[in-house]
């Protein structure tokens, strides 16, 4: 079995584990069992003449007496892309319009309110090769570019928040580039936009080649259907950054990502689940899917000989809720969409069951870390 | 199946998952493949004549050209209660201190260097029950207490640091009671103590009717081993806990914890193995075992009748590296002894690799926190 064929660690475990002890092993590693969503039999058709994989799955929360439940429809997206890297720009860019617009159409025969797009959504994950073109004229203005354009009209069209990711050109600030989420909202207007606000230098991701560490902070947009933040892939691996986040208010965070199995797949399952536990939220994590190769070689600084591609995308697109129970996640080879229902009442009732924010002591980190930031700092080490 | 025959995931992964596909799966469950640490005969056979279980794994880090590498054999001890719950103190104390003995002779047969036992380890986990007597007789001196004296004679003979925490009673101020690990060095010096930092209110955990959030900051301890640092139990669920001892240099954080089944089993395995990774750390999770019976009934505070017990502890004690492969866990029913060989160097190799501290923004998360903690903060939430 090779890492291409295996597909997903639920039907690994489905196809073998006997029910007994299926249910004690799920139970342990994916948290309570949550209720299929029952999806309309057009969207499942249209999955399946779409050749993409379609999950749907149910967080429940208790009633209360005086809050009546706040049902939110998620979807998230994972894709390949759709032309070769050497195909014109343009017709790249609207070859995925087209693929996700298809997709974006069933969710919305799934009810969805809210959508998340992957990292870069628009493009190849070009940053690999350190090339500047074409690869730069990916980049587009997040208040009125083609696909924030086309965005509105899916907003419009299917009362659905969308959230974007995309590579932006920011024209009044000199024409710099950014790592950046539009948020749309199901009103069609630009609701904001959030930047990436860790940037990596690790493997192939030689992101800080293009792109500098985000300046919008930790905003969070109210919408119609919850509040959401957006923290862009590498900042997953940054536990201040879901927690601040959290403190402004995000009730669903998403982190749409573009990470290879060499690289991260390990800690994929841990880093958004630990930052819904931690933060008393839902976490959506979204990774591409598939290969993609580059005309030019590249090297990786690794010693290793030079190559086309990155390495695979691994999908496994899952969201995660505060109480420590999960979704199982998409694929890992083919495009797909999960629809998750949640009620987002549960982020308030894990709070006051769990206390993470009332006993987090936050008074004394702001001070030790303001100490520990400075350039005199003195870790406090006992010697004998 | 019922929860209390259910070892482990991993055996039962093993037992039913074929080979080809069992090992795709391990890779994405728990990363790269660790060595299986030989152990002595004499380790292997005292394991099974004592009734507990034994496993060892070692995690390898790259050689350097400057750096040798920096080998160190860590124990976790997770155990049962002896006697019951009411028996006489020190008769439970006593008889504590002689099941542990024997584990840390096994652990010195495998060459363990430093070894930490579960939190409270000499008494019931009995703060469910909300009495004060006769369980704050199990409080002790920090410094002179029974309990640390038998440490710092462990510690000599063994030539090992030993890591205790004990319900500590803190006699030169008050007499106040303090959830508290005391390190012992291999000399047989207390070098330190370093107590609970954040206390649970949840489910029959009410600890914050015996003693108060600790007040020993993030100190960690230069041992002959390494730098280490001691999360207490519910500091596992607050990252900024985990991280600002690794601030302080830690480079393998022990988690002496006491949980059970149906209040926190599926985020066992995230939390630790997080803070693991986003810290560039060893972290060591270690977890009780078995179900405490005592003699008067309590309720819980959820509706149901009172009852003697809350709950089964379900051991599983496991160490996760930076580079977020995890060894598997202990048995889930039995006591146990889990002996890993850890080359420190992996820490500033993965740290150089992925660069968590670097891209942290510290400075922004200092202002940022300082500001959310204030009674006038305004959180960022962009509307439309």
């Amino acid at each position: 079995m090779s890492e291409s064929s295996f597909e997903s660690v639920e039907k690994t475990l489905e196809a073998h584990v006997p029910e007994a002890e299926l249910k004690e092993l799920k139970r342990i590693l994916y948290g309570k069992d949550l209720k299929k969503l029952i999806l309309p039999q057009s969207a499942v058709e249209a999955a399946q003449d779409r050749d993409f994989d379609l999950q749907g799955y149910v967080f429940e929360a208790a009633p209360e007496q005086l809050r009546p439940p706040k049902i939110v429809r998620v979807g998230l997206i994972q894709n390949k892309i759709v032309l070769p890297t050497d195909a014109p720009v343009l017709d790249q860019i609207t070859a995925l319009h087209k693929r996700v617009g298809e997709m974006v159409e069933v969710a919305a025969l799934c009810g969805v309110n809210i959508v998340c797009f992957q990292e870069a959504w628009t493009m190849p994950f070009a940053f690999c090769t350190r090339e500047k073109g074409p690869w730069t004229e990916f980049a587009e203005s997040a208040e009125e570019g083609l696909t924030t354009r086309f965005c509105k009209e899916l907003a419009k069209k299917y009362n659905m928040v969308v959230v974007s990711p995309i590579l932006e050109r920011d024209e009044i600030h000199g024409g710099t580039l950014w790592n950046t989420a539009v948020v749309v909202s199901n009103s069609g207007n630009v609701l904001g936009k959030s930047r990436k606000n860790h940037i990596p230098r690790v493997g192939d991701f030689n992101e800080s080649t293009y792109y500098m560490e985000g300046n919008t902070g930790h905003r969070v947009f109210q919408t119609q259907f919850g509040k959401i933040g957006v923290n862009i892939c590498f900042g997953r691996h940054h536990p201040l950054n879901w927690f601040m986040y959290s403190m402004h208010g995000a009730e669903i965070i998403f982190n749409p990502s573009a990470t290879v199995i060499a690289l991260s797949e390990p800690m994929w399952s841990i880093e958004a689940r630990n930052a819904a536990i931690a933060n008393h939220c839902f976490t959506c994590a979204i990774n591409r899917v598939g290969t993609e190769y580059f005309k030019n070689e590249f090297t990786s600084g690794d010693g290793k000989k030079a190559h086309h591609d990155l390495g695979r995308f691994y999908g496994s697109s899952y969201v995660a809720a505060p109480d420590g129970s999960r979704s199982p996640g998409l694929s890992r080879i083919r495009d797909g969409l999960l629809v998750v229902e949640l009620d987002l009442n549960l982020n308030q009732q894990i709070a006051d069951k769990w206390n993470f924010k009332m006993t987090g002591r936050y008074e004394m980190y702001a001070d030790e870390l303001t100490k520990a930031v400075q350039d005199d700092f003195k870790p406090n080490i006992v010697k004998e």
